[in-house]
């Protein structure tokens, strides 16, 4: 079968989904709303966890793992939050089903096992952490509690996309506990800087760091710091949240600690996540009409050796020097994948390869051989390169550096093009129409003005980027005071 | 606080829940039956999830991931798997939420939001894993499908024990598809060296391999092969198992594929897993009455330094040759903290490490310096040397090798001497009520002794060895002939 992928131009929607399902990163599963996430597509993702996962760790933070269910009576104790998730929580009614008296084979939910207490499925675990925080922390020496959790959770969305919005999904949440308020936030600014340097050093993706408004804030916290990226679309992605909570959660389930003078307080708190959306975030940041172009930092698979040839006798001669080849990219820790199955031709291999976003392909033929040479063609730029055989480890090492530096500085000279500043609200809705990104315009700091501009744009604020310049100016909308510019943009 | 563990010829039972707690390994939490599992307990399970991540990939197999739910339709489809699993099934029914009306700031299920086909969290994933299969299976091209996902599963146990039976616990759930009966066959079998190979060279615990009887087999397997520990209290314990599913879930999900000649037929199936249990296993089999004892390959800190000193200055001189020491263990990739502290005593940091099972603690102090060596403690014998500080690193290599390897030669002669042979059903009850431990007895084969045999003595057929020696003689029971002596025992 042959793997057609709609061209971005024509409809990027559909062309994103392409990407997804005929790179085989991801399907739509029999589950509403659930994907399955191809080996493929996993593979990248346990790369971003290795990576994600190191940084967590230098910076001194455990991993550890918590419920998946909350109990309803737990889940509701901090109210904003509960609040916040509780029209899109799948609950856990019953614990077991019985065979159907009229219909044998089948099966129903059995009425006599109703639980006592309702289950929600974890739409975010602040609450059953928390309330178990509270066993763990009586005093300073406690803290800080700096935990990590790789989880799947649920939330309940009407209308989701494969990566981007699904009703179960794969992520990581730190949940960290402190003795003081200066404490909590310079952790909150930490961990979005680790993501912020994850995002541009392995995912090559340029990115906003910022503070977002009230009406945007998750759930329960005092202030969201966010990491917010532009896709080739000009539509924005919230690519990393991390939340100063305040001692919201800390009084919800009462968590005091006594301090060194022995005095009861609050425990301050802070939680951060990331999720599989990233990987809509790659895709759309590198990605093109031929398929899924991967990082070579993220690239479960950086190389791939492709021979041609005729015959057992040929396929023997090339892959001599094909394994010398992949043995010496090997030992520079370069991952790397000899195709030789004699079941497709080098041709659907090519196709093949391209469409999954390996890095760099080596073409190696019988003729090629006699010249001690080898094709090597690179992924983002699709050029190719006829260079020495006993060049090949240090050239493609080389290489992989340079392919991950010019997908960055592509993304980051796209998300410059795409960044406009607008002065009035004609001018506004103009760029968002004819040009899209990011739009940095004045606003009067209400959120009844933020969410009139997004009823008629359909355009949020994106963030309030960090260190952003004060400058007197009127609300676009308003018209106003402000005091500083605000990032909107059009997002997913 | 001290910590007080119940001594192991007092209470077995609550030694163990002890040792889980106070070594902080896990933690019951506020959703019945579920646990919490803690940082350390967690870093054990993550040296476990590592080494048999990389024993799956270098035997071929690639990890993916599939929904949590799987709709009751789908659920149902294996019905002997459906039957074996019903009875223990959490079940989502509604997808939200809602403020009750009567109690504002409650939230109560709301009744709108029921879902039209109530969903299943997975007990185990063959359902929702083979229907997605039957889209990614058509030819033999396709085949064998080699894969592994690590999640969570949900089964409602009635009475729980922390990590040895827990409504949700984590483990990995291989699920393989292969055109012929002999490779999937060869599949079950190469996974069940896998886990044998893991259990006896990371976790050091010896294990027999059989393969179960028809009463005990996986509800929808048409054999179960499995490897089976024995605990120091001489009760079995089941620390994984490999399904040869023949075309049982290729039948209930359609999937055909087309074999070279064109005909269609459908998949032969296996599936395999391994879980958080291992932890109990690991714990039972080599802990003692002052706490955690963790084979070197499974602990995530391999040696711990403690510092003895007097003062700013003491600590200053001892922590030079202190981080020296934990430098050139480092090269040798082992892992070391320096526990440093001022807020913790030496003798409370040996009680502590005690407790939590470090393989190697090193104490220096401000004399050892005066004289160039180190006491060098080992957590398995409790024993202690003292070394010249030139000889540490090679010294600490060898030893963790040494107390690897003593650990399962331990248990090896435990196990050993706590298998019996039975000739008589009297023989039989006195051995399992004097001694424990596995007793090899003939069986005439039937369910119906087998049942007998479990009502009366509370033990199970643990397994038919594999390469069992084939004598006749009459089973215990009945008095029935019998061919083979089947290994019994009560278990956890």
């Amino acid at each position: 079968m042959s793997k057609v992928i709609t061209k971005q131009e024509q409809d990027y929607s559909k062309w994103y989904n392409d990407i997804v399902v005929e790179a085989d990163l991801a399907d739509h599963s029999a589950v509403r709303g659930c994907m399955v996430i191809k080996p493929h597509g996993y593979a990248i993702w346990e790369k971003m966890q290795q990576a994600l996962d190191k940084m967590f760790k230098d910076t001194g933070h455990v991993n550890a793992y918590f419920p998946l269910f909350i109990p309803k009576s737990l889940f509701e104790a901090e109210e904003k939050n509960a609040e916040g998730f509780a029209k899109e929580c799948a609950v856990v009614t019953h614990y077991r089903l019985k065979t159907d008296p009229q219909n044998p084979g089948k099966l129903i939910v059995d009425p006599d096992a109703k639980l006592e207490e309702e289950l929600v499925v974890r739409p975010t675990s602040e609450a059953i952490i928390w309330n178990t925080y509270k066993g763990w922390i009586q005093s300073y020496r406690d803290l800080p509690l700096l935990i990590n959790q790789w989880a799947n959770v649920v939330r309940w969305e009407m209308r989701t996309r494969l990566f981007l919005r699904t009703a179960e999904f794969l992520w990581q949440e730190g949940h960290t506990a402190h003795a003081t308020k200066e404490e909590a936030l310079e952790e909150t600014k930490k961990m979005l800087d680790v993501y912020a340097h994850f995002a541009e050093h392995f995912m090559a993706v340029p990115v906003i760091k910022g503070v977002k408004t009230p009406n945007e804030r998750f759930a329960g916290a005092d202030d969201t710091y966010c990491i917010e990226a532009l896709m080739q679309d000009g539509k924005a992605l919230q690519a990393g949240t991390s939340h100063f909570l305040g001692q919201n959660f800390a009084k919800a389930f009462d968590v005091k600690f006594a301090n060194k003078e022995g005095k009861l307080d609050y425990v301050w708190a802070t939680s951060w996540g990331v999720s599989t959306r990233l990987m809509g975030a790659l895709i759309m940041s590198h990605s093109d009409n031929n398929g899924l172009v991967i990082p070579p930092r993220l690239a479960p698979t950086q190389v791939v050796i492709v021979p041609i040839y005729k015959g057992e006798e040929g396929l023997k001669k090339v892959s001599v020097v094909a394994l010398d080849i992949k043995n010496s990219l090997q030992q520079k820790n370069i991952s790397v994948k000899f195709d030789d199955r004699d079941t497709q031709r080098p041709g659907w291999k090519f196709a093949e390869y391209e469409l999954k976003g390996i890095p760099v392909r080596i073409a190696l033929g019988e003729r090629d051989l006699e010249n001690g040479t080898i094709e090597v063609a690179r992924r983002d730029t699709l050029s190719k390169e006829v260079i020495k055989i006993a060049d090949a480890a240090e050239y493609v090492e080389k290489l992989l550096e340079e392919i991950q530096s010019n997908l960055f500085a592509k993304a980051l000279a796209r998300t410059q093009a795409s960044t406009h500043v607008a002065n009035s609200y004609e001018e506004f809705k103009k760029i968002l129409d004819e040009k899209a990104g990011f739009v940095s315009a004045h606003w009067d700091g209400t959120p009844e003005t933020e969410e009139k501009i997004k009823e008629e744009t359909k355009a949020t604020i994106r963030c309030i980027p960090l260190n952003n310049p004060q400058e007197h100016g009127v609300c676009i909308f308003s018209g106003k005071p402000s005091t500083q510019r605000v990032l909107f943009a059009r997002a997913y």
